[in-house]
């Protein structure tokens, strides 16, 4: 009695996060990579895995992999819930009116998929645990560190982490520190402070530090590099085709 | 339609844990502290709060806080539950054969209690969140940093925090490094090295480091102070009168 | 051979950092606690120590340790220096100004002594190192944490930290990061963000963190509890009777 | 009055930290890459660079930079300071009494020279500090971190950061925890205790802790990425045709 094999296509396989993902199948014993789509791509049948620029030609399969880039992910993804597959999104850009239309689709079609804005393991237990440990220490702070290149201050994750911090906290008590010098306590959201720390030699890292009377609880993360996104999506291809509805976010089919 | 009232004994009420405990229920609203139980107690009787030195003598209430000492422990809990009383132990000592007694007793009679080991809430919820990330995360160490008295390395709570994580874990990936010094790579149980620091300046802190390809996950708690514990009584006592059996381990009452 | 034993009186003695103070003297085999100066001190002569509440009762000493108030160090100095005393200054408040005047008095009379606005070494070796790492990492943060009731933000320490590192660094090279929440870059001080964090549990801790292609240093130090300061009393009181002027801040006599 | 140009040959110019190097020295304004050695470089003449694999044919130059292999390093040193270059040498392998020769050879003929172990300016920085604060803070533990595929525990810098504060502090107040499980304490070089830890996802770090009565102090490195090397082999270039005796270690020559 095996795990029954599952396959697979990749849209996007042309692509850096494509090509991780196409490795990551070809390790996995339950999985067979059986397509991939990309514009540029080469068209080029193996035996039993066919790469094309035309979507309609790909093969049928359990699981769609989407890396491609914002401008074709809703249409590829509809595409992938009306034709039986079901979908794994790491691509961004989709608008909150187009996932919910893709959550009505799936759901009338009971199609389990996911879409997840961050596939790193750490960064999304981290959002987890902090979200937990905020029912009992409500007082928290946020540091977040990236290289220089980064272009927006905060990260999106830190934002994410503060937003699921409040919506599980209690009333803080408030530090009345006077600022002599502006923004040395931070930025807010939800009432939570967020630091953002740009250095070279960085690469992505948060930290949530969590205060109380006589103790402190922090949970640090560290993304040194993308392959660690892998991780999460091979998380979601062994549970996606379980689902039974169009899932946002990583943390929600944690056990 | 108020919260009702809930009336607390404390047992040990003159040693420092059990005075910190009769301060804190002193602050909180939903509960009033009727009665102390001390061998040393002077008695005395103010309107609604009697201390004694005679156990039979103390009025009823539905929780019984116990901070005694080992010699007695089994003899008070073995008392408050065949007596109606709620318990809620801090003590250590407890043989794993008299925890076994109490439960039975406590499930024969329908009667929640707690018996929590450590009622500091970081050093819970570092190792709930350990032993959850642990799923995610196989390759995992502990280093835990105490003051240069503590007598014994590596500490009990490391020692739960690596049992509850091999519990909970896949296969690992372990290192090859072969120790050029004796003792480097730490000390082990069930496969996952514990480093223990002892200096001045610490009181007792624990970090547990998850590495996979490309990330890592840290969690890291700090007591400094004996009074943090009083958060984890006052959650016990809140949670105690709701459950059906003879809990052991804070965690276990968490949401 | 032996030291030479060195006498010292204590001036604001019955404070908490003069009692330590005095304790500390106690201890060290060649120092001999011959005076103590409060105004409200009970006078009283033992063997060998007196206490008083006048100025010019205290005896002759080696060294004259002042942990007293804003209002009377100038005063205290003035009259120490010009008696002979080597001036040990823990106290705070002196003016640019005053301190110039004392260290020409010091000048004149070829006094060594010592005004010490932080006895913590951890912060004063943070300081130190801080500033020499700046010549070769001129990328750097400052991240601090203290207690909610510190009233001001940033530290003192921050400020004085980035000042030194200032003085120290070539060129950095800033990051473009721009805020989407405005304050999440932190506070800037020559050009070096400050992030100040204020939570329960915390008590004084500082971290600065360089960053350069490929690499990152971090010194970080915290301060548990005041009877630290004791240890640079001591090196404040083994050094100044070598010195040969008033020098301003421990991290300039350290080796 | 410009700086005068250096000229500069690299000898291993076809490995990977040889390659490095070379693409360094193309962006400092004041070096010039004048020659490269590499036994099996494919012999090649550009205007003013002539790279060879055979030694005698190399141009005259100020600087010699040798990232080669154990097995030739000393003849290759002792050519260059006897044909009048400056050798900045990054190979391992030397044995002590190679050293020493060279050093003599150096000596006689007045030529500076460094030999660096490694270049890593945020390791260096660390083992200087810490060797510093040693004096101050006796009682100290180091926890290195590396990937798992490291060969060695503890590295080779931990064992070198230990000999380093053991040669500058006072006795130590040792702990008197009790292992119950064998290793926990970790191994220990001079009475300093080292621990190890191996997880995926970490590269190449390191931590001083420093603890004193109410205080601690904590220094910590980390290498993403050996292109952090390229800092200390400019620093290097810079200094070493004013140094006067052939030196091991870069911390020696920072100011």
């Amino acid at each position: 009695m095996n795990t029954p094999n599952k396959t697979v296509i990749i849209a996007g396989i042309t692509g850096a996060m494509g090509q991780q993902a196409a490795e990551l199948i070809g390790t996995l014993p339950d999985f067979t990579l059986v397509g991939g789509f990309a514009p540029h791509a080469t068209p080029q049948a193996k035996p039993n895995l066919l790469i094309t620029n035309k979507i309609e030609e790909l093969p049928p399969a359990d699981i769609w992999i989407d890396f491609t880039v914002p401008s074709v992910v809703f249409k590829n993804i509809r595409y992938a819930i009306s034709h039986g597959y079901h979908p794994v999104v790491g691509t961004t850009g989709l608008t909150a009116q187009e996932v919910l239309e893709l959550q009505e689709m799936a759901l009338h079609d009971h199609r389990g998929g996911l879409i997840a804005p961050n596939f790193g393991l750490s960064a999304v237990l981290l959002m987890k645990f902090a979200k937990e440990a905020a029912q009992y220490f409500p007082d928290v702070e946020i540091i977040e560190m990236h290289h220089p290149g980064k272009k927006d201050a905060p990260s999106g994750t830190a934002i994410a982490t503060a937003n699921a911090i409040n919506a599980n906290r209690d009333l803080s008590s408030p530090s009345n520190s006077t600022e002599t010098i502006a923004g040395v306590r931070g930025g807010q959201v939800n009432g939570i402070p967020i630091h953002s720390v740009r250095l070279p030699g960085y690469v992505a890292h948060e930290q949530v530090l969590f205060g109380a009377p006589g103790e402190a609880l922090t949970i640090r993360q560290d993304s040194f590099d993308r392959k660690s996104f892998m991780a999460g999506v091979k998380l979601a291809c062994q549970k996606v085709t379980t689902l039974q509805s169009l899932v946002v976010g990583l943390e929600n089919i944690l056990d």
